[in-house]
């Protein structure tokens, strides 16, 4: 039961490999969409913006998938990274924070085909507690008490999690999943989250992303002064 | 003229240390809504999950703002960092794709008060061109046609651009932005984007991220069998 598990460490590969891992199955399954049932690392590599050399060594630690001189079995290789990457199943996530961004996450199509579905949407709100959002066609769920999150985690087995809250709300939500056996949190919440060695978290911090932008554009625009 | 600009390349800060600028910004904009003015490199790099070790260096790029033994001045720190980034100005951004994602980032209110301001948003489905939004209080735009695009960047100087279109879109749109003048890019298609080399793209591709969680999970999994 999630109440019982304790953190792990994840060994083996280097982080940088494991953020590429989904971006390969990703162009793997737009290339087999496309009906081609075998490819050259250049050209999975060209595909998807990375050199070819930095693919096979990141297959490589999938074990042997490739034939030199032929290229990937596509069917293959999309087995072997779902497994890998946990996703020849589908995961139940929950949402807390049932603002605009937190609607707009329950209702993406982007997760279903790749491993995800939503088991179930959190908010703190009395006003949207109890509210009827369809998700998709013909799913819908009720906006749940925030109170009765914790609880819901352990009965259903949750292991995922997504914080859509606003930042004030974000550290007390993260505590609770933490206490109920969530070690796997993607938030979006603009702050800096405290959690315990084991707890992976994946932050989506929309402004940062953009600010990254601009000092490349300022960089830019001070060079175009210099010259 | 934004037509007549040609991408530059950014130089200077590696990759890693500038993906942290954002961050300590808005960390030190937390400390000083606490009324914090002063404070250590171990306080700040406490605060925001990184080690003073880091923060040191990475802020060293910045040149000297820190005093020994003292620390940080909190309102410098700021300034240094929102020049560095550029976003002691506000950036107009565009949004081209009004779906549930779409619309839930034009409403973000995390956008305003960290350097950026919509200027407007595209769709290509002419049941939602012409219809209002309300993206703040008192704030309303109209979605415009995408075919009005390239000549709305470049007669607005807009820099930046933020792609929310399914996938099978994005790579039209990433070329007609790329053409218009645009070198800087957000985008959530789940798709990799082709751009000239000198344009700049933050992908943010959801279930990947969350691809990344499950790798983990798996992971502990396994290891907790193998024990």
């Amino acid at each position: 039961m999630a109440q019982h598990r304790t953190p792990g460490k994840a060994v083996g590969l280097p982080a940088a490999t494991v953020a590429r891992l989904p971006i390969y199955l990703r162009g793997l399954n737009e290339v087999k969409a496309r009906g081609i049932e075998v490819i050259s690392s250049e050209e999975l590599a060209d595909s998807i913006n990375v050199t070819s050399a930095q693919l096979r060594k990141d297959l490589s630690y999938l074990g042997g998938h490739g034939t030199r001189g032929v290229g990937y079995d596509v069917t293959d290789l999309i087995q072997a990274l779902s497994v890998t990457l946990g996703v020849d199943k589908q995961w139940p996530i929950v949402i807390v924070g049932c603002g605009n961004l937190g609607m707009s996450l329950a209702k993406y199509a982007g997760f279903t085909n790749r491993g995800f579905k939503i088991a179930a949407l959190f908010d703190a709100a009395p006003e949207i507690i109890g509210k009827v959002v369809e998700i998709s066609e013909g799913q819908k769920v009720f906006i749940k008490d925030v109170a009765s999150l914790a609880t819901f985690i352990r009965e259903n087995n949750i292991q995922i999690a997504v914080i859509t809250t606003p930042a004030a709300a974000a550290q007390g939500v993260c505590d609770t999943l933490v206490n109920a056996g969530i070690f796997s949190i993607m938030t979006f919440a603009p702050i800096s989250l405290n959690v315990p060695s084991g707890v992976d978290v994946r932050q989506i911090d929309l402004a940062s992303e953009l600010q990254i932008l601009t000092f490349h554009e300022q960089t830019k625009a001070n060079e175009v002064i210099a010259i």
